[in-house]
């Protein structure tokens, strides 16, 4: 059956149908506005993104349980950043009619995983017809006591910069699907665990909220640009700068693997890849320890990867000094 | 200049330069998300809406300055078909990269004057490309004491139904447009009003509110899809039913002289025409006066139009007795 037979309501309930109850839900889907609690002391985090098709993800990569979870995950990964707790997300889909039940229901079941994999409900939404191509919107709400929450604008001159994971694997896996590579569900090599990275983001939510909750970071971001630019915020917001330190970057094995008769070492997928969802943070250097030890309990590797500096300018440098000459700043929706 | 040239972060700035600064907003656009601190004692409301040009609108019927404001109005009526009180907004837009500035500036021009008029502050959102016409998703956040929310599953049997304002207008405006007729800035003609009912409602937030605050009505609902499925989704969530009379739905003046030559008397617009944005609500019979006299203080008129039955079904009746056979029960956004 397709989405234009089932309806406007058939498919609200569909989606509803396999929605859990959520703690601080008083009314979920269902009624004009949703109706929620939040814990005592706690304010209101919110951001939202919208995803295209064939401008964030092509369905011939992306299959449509995947693309459920990442759609969730983009939007978890901004509350990370804040170091806040995720709560509940609305979702909204412009869906072409002709599209196939069998691939809403994958869709809503990667969503609905997602969700419950990271304690987030889905309380609303809205669903119409598009005339070209899905359009995904999701907002996400969370909540965090308000001196624990870590803005972009909180760095102190000599504070390490630090990211968790490993960066470019997401740009790399980009490269290979452009490049002809099919996603395969299997993740038993090398390959398949870049692809998977861009297609099935994790995001660092426990990572986040334990950071901001024992109070070791000044700022903190997601990393969805590319480290430069998203470091760039950071540096502009607390009007600072930083020295990157290139060979300082964790990258995985599997990069590692994939690149290694590589002619160049592709420094622009590291710093400028983009849709890494790491988290990038600044932090005293007496904090090294704590981080690592917090980092290792939440199953996630944090590196610190260079210095916030007074000179307003983000550099990134190789070991014997010298500069690295970007090639680009970042993902430009509109390039 | 065209989007494209501008860039996303361009085109951010732009859009957050006209923001004014809100209540309850401790950190707006510029961050991973947004922080609010909600009112103490209150629980937070959210609703979410998408708008597809060519399935919600035509660029060519609706100006950008009215999109603007009704993108952000058929939001803010979900928040006072709860009974609450709107705060603040999240606007994601997906533009084609050809669109002008003077579009776009238009477009959030009217967005704002609308959150201005209403209390309403954006704190955040999303831009990107699209490939096919202008998508726009809002997220709207409100908040009302818990024991003031209105929902729909409150209605009693003999209930009053109640509308706010006058039905059928935009429906009837609709179809002016698809038969040719265009919109204009001036509203000294019939024709005009109507068209300006569709292409930039107000929504009825200060009614919604005094109402759920003085603590007379039962239940309640925006009418976005016509009285009779709207009514209908209050009835099912009460598991009652209701009488609505046909010859008690309040009609402005411009429908009466628009339709006085036409053969038949279109009670397909009133009652299921759509994009109504009033209110529909139950309150015992007691409250009449009370209600008549607090709608007056809000500058709105407010009809009593029929009656909770414990019946479960909904239908609309001519003065005489006789039933209306709908020819539609509202509007399907897949049909």
């Amino acid at each position: 059956m397709k989405i234009g037979e089932l309806g406007e309501f058939g498919l609200i309930s569909r989606i509803a149908s396999g929605v859990a109850q959520g703690s601080g839900v008083i009314t979920g889907i269902g009624d004009d506005a949703a109706v929620t609690a939040l814990s005592p002391g706690m304010q209101l985090l919110t951001s939202t993104d919208m995803l295209v098709e064939e401008v964030h993800f092509r369905r011939l990569w992306h299959d449509p349980y995947r693309l459920g979870r990442k759609s969730l995950a983009v939007s978890i990964s901004d509350i990370a950043a804040m170091g806040g707790i995720p709560r509940w997300a609305l979702l909204s889909l412009a869906v072409p009619p002709e599209t196939s039940i069998e691939v809403l229901d994958a869709f809503t079941h990667g969503f609905l995983d997602m969700a419950a994999e990271q304690g987030v409900a889905l309380i609303g939404g809205d669903t119409c017809s598009s005339r070209a191509g899905l359009t995904i919107s999701v907002t996400i709400m969370g909540e965090q006591v308000p001196e624990r929450i870590i803005r972009r604008s909180g760095a102190c001159p000599d504070d390490d910069i630090w990211v968790t994971g490993t960066l470019g694997d997401a740009a790399l896996g980009l490269e290979l699907l452009e490049k002809g590579a099919l996603p395969s569900t299997s993740t038993t090599d090398e390959r398949e665990h870049l692809i998977s990275r861009l297609l099935d983001p994790l995001p660092r939510a426990a990572a986040g909220r334990a950071l901001a909750e024992a109070g070791l970071v000044s700022a903190m971001i997601d990393v969805s640009d590319g480290l430069l630019a998203d470091f760039g915020h950071i540096a502009e917001q607390s009007a600072l700068g930083g020295t990157i330190r290139l060979d300082s970057i964790p990258l995985s094995p599997a990069f590692r693997t994939v690149l290694q008769s590589h002619p160049n070492p592709r420094h622009d997928l590291v710093l400028a890849g983009g849709e890494d969802y790491e988290l990038a943070f600044t932090a005293p250097a007496a904090n090294r320890e704590k981080i690592v030890r917090l980092m290792k309990k939440c199953g996630i590797g944090a590196t610190p990867v260079g210095i916030v500096t007074t000179l307003p300018e983000v550099t990134a440098v190789f070991a014997d000094g010298s500069r690295y000459a970007p090639l680009n700043n970042g993902f430009n929706h509109f390039a």
